[in-house]
């Protein structure tokens, strides 16, 4: 499988995964498309092209077996390679997402937090420990990180996004509301998440009237 | 401007507006596609035709006016229209985000956290109370809130949930790893972090090799 899915398909197979952990901690044996479909209010065509991708056929009238598709979609997705992450910025949106423990799920490893502050480094949060953020270049070879989750304020964005740069992080989630100012050859997933709620409400037309 | 616009322009559009502000708080009253393009990794015609979009034509080899560029923006994507939100839980994700300032800045008023944890129930966070769950019905009505966002442990998500549509929320930003199971009529928007990251570490094969 090595086809490149779309950001779209890769987003809804997420969700698919979160319902099939549901169904199967529930202890339900099959899905359906349509019961799929229902819970994202999407439509069920739209599911079933989807898990077709991934080269798998329900049986007629039963649907899915929950458990072979949620294994399907965790080869697809790549969950179980591991992928080594620091945390650089330990406030609270880092301390929250050091917390998040479906990252593992996925095959993220939160291996550090880093941080500059006095009171937080030495600190463990949800058993990884806060570092100060100029032993990142030492760690991020020690441990082979080369992802970063970037949550510091927005005023150190880019100073910060260019130590770790220098310290061989080559992957930065941003979760900054900065651009920030890279070579190309470095890969920035903005996470931008009041772009994403925006796409909502414009197009809903969410307001208080 | 009534016309529907795709997700992806209306995220790209946001992130023009971070650097449009940067331009600005820097007093750099021109910017140029190709500028937005490097920033941001994209193609220079994908810059141009997003704002080609929205009706504003720049002056050649000079660029767009970045001030009037950054209205444009906040008027298709009304950013004036005041979306007042609540925050429900009150952990660190819900901390984090209340603590955000940007989302005033696009139009989201956050006039109240809930809890149902006693320590939590009567902080200020931001300048914004913490309120026990139980009076969301009463502060939901005095202050027209449509919009939740949930951060609540997955294990209660659900429950939650159907709290907030019997008190008239009928937005919904989850931020939990759970798909919520509500009827069609209640918009549901997934922020689904990891399948966001995801979409880039399938496509880039980061991984730890």
């Amino acid at each position: 499988m090595n086809k490149i899915l779309s950001d779209k398909v890769i987003n809804r197979l997420t969700l698919y995964h979160s319902i099939l952990t549901d169904y199967i901690e529930k202890k339900i044996e099959y899905i359906s498309s349509p019961q799929i479909a229902e819970l994202l209010h999407v439509d069920n065509t739209q599911v079933r092209k989807d898990i077709a991708l991934l080269g798998y056929k329900g049986k007629c009238k039963v649907g899915y077996k929950a458990y072979d598709l949620k294994v399907l979609i965790e080869e697809t997705l790549k969950f179980k390679t591991v992928k080594t992450a620091f945390i650089v910025g330990a406030g609270n949106l880092g301390m929250a997402l050091a917390k998040y423990d479906n990252f593992e799920a996925y095959g993220f490893n939160i291996s550090a937090l880093f941080d500059n502050s006095p009171e937080k480094i030495g600190q463990k949060i949800n058993e990884k420990e806060v570092f100060n953020l100029k032993e990142l270049p030492r760690l991020a070879e020690k441990f082979g990180a080369k992802i970063a989750i970037l949550t510091v304020p927005r005023a150190y964005a880019q100073e910060v996004t260019e130590f770790l740069i220098k310290s061989g992080i080559q992957y930065i989630w941003n979760f900054t509301p900065c651009v920030l100012n890279v070579p190309s050859e470095i890969q920035i997933w903005n996470e931008n998440l009041i772009g994403n709620f925006l796409q909502f409400t414009v197009n809903h037309s969410v307001n208080d009237n």
